[in-house]
């Protein structure tokens, strides 16, 4: 197998461990099990475990970044992307595309205190999350879909941290529920944001 | 040192480690660092590691409610519980009582998928908040403060959503200016949800 594609074989096995045990929780021996690799062939491609890790979080981060562009392809912007990134959401909390749920709330509180190698990458993470559902509130106002009155840095963390927060409330509760009931208020609460009809 | 004072000196210093590196991520010799014990004198207090990390939870778990009950200690029952406990969640966010932020939120994402030891008792936990909330939110509408057809249940799950949200944008963006964002926004949306005056 080529370096590169045997490369990818290893984060596709390593990256939904490390996802659900967690980065400080997962063993090398557990991915070599997983990978049928010897440890030196682990080593060739990855020259310590923070490495290994840091490459296994961007490859689940980019897996679930190609899920939202695939499920948000035919929204339109503003307004409809907003609801249309709510329901994806939803969907990607009761299907995650990398198992163990989301990579970005999972890193986000293992790193916050440990994990100083990824903390970086949480951050430009959280970032880019956050400048896309401006962008469409920002749309949303100049398109006359919401009033022109909003907080558009508000409006974007309060739809962040609601979904976040649902996804932590549904895997920590257990209650698929609670998804459902938190992406209904979100979606209504948007809808407050919307200009009076004339 | 008597035994269950020594105990308690145990999970004083173990909780704030758990709470800050994860279960899965703090080894039995960390703690012995900590405590200046022995192996055998750690296993005369706690059988396993399994056994600690779940005491460890509860005394974390009972710190966070001990601050709750005294910050929300001369609330008015109703909305401005409500208002009061948004408040006291951003100011626990602020400052932790536990280091490592919220024992709940990190015990959740780490246990869904692993630490089967600790799902139920995170699951139970989960279940209190949301019985507090929901009864405040219940009385809010007995007393006249909330409109009268409002779902419960809906309004005490995004209540609890965004907060924890709010935490998880807090410390995985870096940014304290998402939280008071959202505890704003929260403000806000829980207004929106009184009766108006006649």
């Amino acid at each position: 197998m080529k370096g590169s594609k045997r490369r990818t074989t290893i984060l596709e096995s390593a990256a939904p461990i490390f996802n659900q045990r967690g980065y400080a929780g997962t063993s090398i021996s557990e991915i070599l099990d997983a990978t049928s690799l010897e440890k030196g062939g682990l080593y060739n491609h990855f020259s310590s475990k923070e490495e290994l890790a840091t490459a296994a979080f961007d490859f689940a981060w980019e897996a679930v970044n190609r899920y939202f562009s695939e499920a948000l392809a035919g929204a339109s912007p503003g307004a409809p992307y907003l609801h249309a990134y709510v329901d994806a959401f939803a969907r990607y909390v009761r299907r995650p595309v990398v198992d163990g749920g989301c990579p970005l709330a999972n890193a986000a509180l293992e790193a916050d205190d440990a994990l100083p190698f990824l903390r970086g990458r949480v951050r430009k993470a959280f970032e880019s999350v956050r400048s896309f559902v401006r962008h469409h509130v920002d749309r949303a106002v100049e398109l006359g879909q919401f009033r022109a009155g909003i907080e558009v840095e508000s409006v974007a963390d309060f739809t962040i941290a609601s979904l976040q927060g649902a996804l932590l409330l549904s895997r920590g509760a257990r209650s698929r529920g609670s998804l459902e009931r938190v992406a209904a208020s979100l979606h209504d609460w948007l809808r407050s944001l919307e200009r009076p009809a004339r």
